[in-house]
């Protein structure tokens, strides 16, 4: 093969591309109960184990200044860490904060994003551990968290999914991504409760703990949109995920006011939702809250009312 | 008084100032053992404990491609980390990476930045647990570590220096500093082992349990120049820290051919050099291959021969 004529860079490859290049060469050791891959990290401590997960948002890829409040940025990347530890079964108890600002960045910005950060943490009992503060090039502005935390029955992991499971999730589906929609044709008025999810999104956190305990054979949240992240869960467990669409017309249905014919796209690839979804050995062990969207069953990828769905939802490099 | 003309920026703060707006304010939780203000936080788990920092490297303000490579930077972010937590007397065991950049960042260049970050965790014997990507506008790249550890004597606070103690340190002093300088003077070839601990500092990790077990009174990392830091274990723990100067000459001067007169500012204010400072109860309590630089005394500051020694050192915000 010719040599390419210009390098490479990250526009040319994709986010999986990448981990892939990534991840076969990293580092292992005795202590590493579950390694890359999953919503969090494993670690042994003594006798004990801490779950631990890392998420960063940048301005202008995450979040607007003019969309979003230094608070609501806060209270964001609180969620989309805390729904990571959700995920894995576990209960947040810890978190580091790294801002990296330009000089120009307001001092009341970061009250902002203080006071949005601590009101988050707190309703939910996790401490703020400490972090790191660093200068950046002018207009650039990026917070990254790192969520500790942990569990009292095994972890769940997103490789456990077996043909004849059920596919449920709690919490909602495409409002985030509705809210966004209405964002940028610039009527957030018409449904300030689906922009204000986007901005402040709140996962039902507390139905990871309560999912595993009922013996949840797969679980992630929805960062990515359902059909990505639910092919993740299919791909890591060998299977294919049976999407019903009528399961899912009501979730549709709630957002066509609001969004009209794009309710569907938010529904089935719209990120940053952070809801729970996982699989349930049968019907009788979905917790109370749950909504059943499907079935497991042989194969791979994710069909929709038999018709197989491709990609969609959120790359961060992709062209 | 009148309001100000413009808003506040970070330009216009000092980084202390900036926590000491951010620090009161955070929610803790009964598992938080150590909170914000040390080198690690501490974190029970379960019946066990975590140790857990993290620390930013931006390019352009942590490093320049032009002097660094990928795996430089790579090596460089694992150090520094990794020395947070041996400067609580503990030992790193799992590392969360973060990588936000530019699509148009070479996939070499992020192939390389992996060779260091999993040479320098492998050499530890430091597992790479998972981490996030992200994209960020044109020319900005960084990365965000954050290490867990664990430690099998007490932590080791800045706070715990009492009057009598001795300051010493374990590894090397001023070498980063003199090495950036050697790089912006165009001259790296003058002393290229210098220039290679700037780009790839490799700190006395191993000798952070030492000295806790030792009896450390007070410890951290030497990450923004030998008087502040030391004047942080001073402010932390109420009292006068006093240089020797003597006992500062051969370090001075095994810097002096290479950086002249600028050699005195590397030991004293020189940032990045991720050697352990350290104080203890006496004399017969320091360990082997620690270096002592002064004694413990009643008051408060930085003393050097009796001269009250002013700031200096790394500020990530103040203009």
């Amino acid at each position: 093969m010719l040599p390419p004529v210009h390098p490479q860079t990250l526009a040319d490859v994709s986010e999986d591309d990448l981990l892939a290049l990534i991840f076969p060469s990293l580092p292992t050791n005795d202590s590493v109960l579950v390694g890359p891959g999953d919503d969090t990290a494993q670690l042994a401590t003594g006798s004990g184990a801490v779950l631990a997960t890392t998420d960063a948002m940048v301005l202008g890829r995450d979040w607007r200044d003019e969309w979003s409040t230094g608070e609501d940025v806060g209270r964001k990347c609180v969620a989309q860490n805390v729904a990571d530890i959700a995920a894995m079964g576990g209960v947040t108890t810890g978190l580091l904060i790294t801002l990296v600002a330009a000089p120009e960045t307001n001092v009341a910005w970061v009250q902002s994003f203080t006071k949005g950060l601590v009101a988050a943490a707190g309703e939910i009992g996790v401490a703020v551990l400490g972090g790191d503060l660093s200068s950046a090039p002018a207009g650039v502005r990026m917070i990254s968290v790192t969520a500790l935390g942990e569990t009292e029955v095994p972890v769940v992991h997103r490789s456990g999914a077996t043909p004849g499971d059920v596919i449920a999730f709690a919490g909602s589906l495409g409002r985030s991504a509705a809210g966004l929609e209405l964002l940028q044709r610039g009527t957030p008025d018409l449904a300030p409760e689906l922009v204000a999810y986007h901005c402040r999104p709140r996962a039902a956190y507390e139905q990871g703990p309560v999912a595993a305990r009922c013996g949840a054979t797969a679980m992630l949240d929805l960062s990515d949109g359902l059909v990505r992240d639910l092919g993740r869960i299919a791909k890591a467990s060998g299977v294919r995920a049976q999407l019903d669409g009528a399961a899912l017309a009501p979730f549709v249905e709630a957002l066509a006011t609001a969004v009209g014919e794009e309710a569907r796209a938010c529904v089935l690839t719209g990120g940053e939702e952070h809801s729970l979804l996982a699989t349930f050995p049968d019907r009788g062990a979905v917790p109370e809250g749950w909504h059943v969207l499907g079935t497991v069953g042989e194969g791979a990828g994710v069909v929709l009312d038999g018709e197989l769905q491709h990609g969609g939802g959120w790359d961060h490099f992709a062209g």
